[in-house]
């Protein structure tokens, strides 16, 4: 039983008396105590160690006060499962030693067991449930199948992933068969991590950006939609947020994949998407992460911004706030804490019609008893 | 007088037989030719050189036959002219020394006179037209406010213009102030490049990209707006495009600064967008440059989707075929022709009604002399 359900409602579009908040990255390198762990492990060892990953998950519940936990990992932990040797140097990002370049390098992969090769994850997730105590849900994650292939193919993050681009458009068939390959490990990853107690899930597709309408309706949607639907299948009840970074004027293909919520980038206006997709979904988001530099009255101004635009709650909507993409390293830790305070009391106001009528609702049954 | 004014009868959204088409960052370094001029001289000393800027300015129209020229220059051109040092390394793209990061700096900014200090440019264009004989419209350019001021302050290009950004939340009247000066500068320069025969004007804000909504209508739209207003008020015959890249969920409101076209980047369906704005301006667009990797008969097929998405041409719309952002350095100048000449035989089906009726009309004409 979760004592904080807040996220998990909010994503099912429950009544809730204000709206959650937790922060992509939250467990990073602008927390010291972060920077502290990290003194003595390198990145990939930390996502490996069970013991760490789950302490430098718990860090931000502690203290930010956020209403949910994400378990400590990377996306590139897949392909890695895969047979990919990755290497993450401190001064470059992560790095994939022999990066896909042939159909025989797409044969090579292998289509690990899961349970086995991502175990490490599976852990982390089991002994940060037992520390959390069911102070508040824990979100499982995985990138989506385009932005894996996007590493996978051009070997570490570009400017415009040409390599991997010019793969799906001269070497189609090839691309699926690699994208089909990525996919089905991923989801039986974020099945694992289901397994393990995660209570909601998250697809980044970072790379989404990168994408016409049409290359992201073929090589990106399509292999999110079968996630969605293989993990809506097995678990209906386990919330899923699909965050397809700048895919601003597909938001009604994204909700048509059968997923909860749609986690949108700073781009667009919440109220425009939330008045396009008529609560269908849960809309996540969406703080320009940069506004963190500015002074804490500017902070809290823009919150509330967003927290207006989202506008009244109905009974059947929800809005789960985060920023519209990762918390950057260099961001004072005081700066968020002002964001999260100032949305969890700020946001009250716009879920009055729902406590009024729970209310309501009370009274009513007070008066039956 | 034009002998092919097929790109400002399009942008004026005039009844044309077929598409015309000419490439962002056409005279560049896809180009052996251009190379060639390169190996002589340094960018910056091209730029300035209007004998040699006239000379790259017409390779295109030359090799590619491509219905317009675009002035070969540089958006950094203006700030340089406003007194900042900029330094163009090969290896690293351009640079500004002395970055603007305080209220003295932009105060010590200077407002030149452009005709003295742009003269090159102006130069540079007469020249072209003098040797164009009318053959293709020129085009004149200069970035937007907001795309100069995030160069101006950041000192150079970077993912997310950290510094930049943090100036926009944090210091909003400095912004504002750095903004103005710039406007007025690049607005008087457009006006230059008019005076000295451009037939068109594009604003480019690639930089668009960075920016959530309401930033880009405060930090970028309003100076638009007032640049086009003015362009507009003095030379209402000459068309300006507004290519504003990422700002896919804001295109209404761009299209009511008055401009008379809207370039696409090629993240959006321009059906999509064809249908929002309702023909109330022309398009621009908008193929993904990487397409210019894959083999001719998917280039060709990619080109045929964007002209059948934007569909049958009416009396008053107009389309003007482009890729979505500038072509890549590494492109074979075989695969751009062929999508040039693809897109002037195969748009000629989408013109149809407006030939039928033209020829309708001609037929009357015939009958009444």
């Amino acid at each position: 039983m979760l004592k904080n359900d807040l996220l998990i409602r909010a994503l099912q579009r429950k009544p809730v008396h204000r709206t959650p908040i937790w922060i992509m990255r939250q467990a990073g390198r602008y927390l010291p105590e972060y920077r502290e762990v990290r003194k003595k492990t390198d990145f990939l060892t930390l996502c490996k160690t069970p013991e760490l990953a789950a302490k430098v998950t718990l860090q931000p519940v502690e203290i930010m006060d956020v209403d949910a936990a994400i378990i400590f990992s990377d996306i590139l932990v897949v392909p890695e499962a895969m047979g990919m040797r990755l290497e993450m140097l401190e001064s470059q990002g992560p790095r994939f030693l022999e990066p896909i370049r042939s159909r025989s390098d797409i044969e090579k992969l292998v289509t690990p067991d899961v349970s086995q090769a991502l175990r490490y994850v599976e852990d982390a997730i089991r002994l940060t449930k037992r520390e959390l105590h069911g102070r508040v849900p824990i979100i499982g994650f995985s990138g989506a199948a385009w932005s894996l292939f996007a590493y996978a193919v051009e070997g570490r993050a570009s400017k415009d992933f040409k390599v991997a681009k010019e793969l799906i458009y001269a070497c189609r068939s090839d691309a699926h068969a690699l994208l089909q390959k990525l996919n089905r490990v991923l989801t039986d990853y974020l099945l694992l991590q289901i397994e393990a107690g995660a209570n909601a899930i998250q697809l980044f597709d970072t790379w989404a950006s990168l994408l016409s309408e049409d290359a992201f309706l073929e090589f990106s949607l399509t292999y999110i939609q079968e996630t969605v639907q293989t993990i809506k299948t097995k678990y209906p009840n386990v919330p899923v947020i699909v965050f397809a970074k700048g895919a601003n004027t597909v938001l009604s293909e994204i909700a048509k994949t059968g997923c909860d919520a749609i986690g949108l980038d700073w781009t667009i206006d919440i109220g425009r998407a939330r008045w396009q997709l008529a609560d269908r979904v849960a809309l996540q988001g969406n703080l320009d992460p940069m506004i963190l530099y500015a002074p804490h009255d500017v902070i809290r101004k823009e919150a509330a911004k967003i927290l207006q635009k989202f506008g009244e709650h109905s009974d059947a909507s929800g809005h789960v706030f985060n920023l519209g993409h990762g918390i950057l390293p260099d961001i004072d830790p005081a700066h968020l804490k002002t964001l999260i305070d100032f949305v969890k009391s700020e946001s009250t106001k716009y879920h009055h019609q729902i406590q009024f009528s729970l209310t309501q609702k009370d009274k009513k049954d007070d008066s039956v008893s």
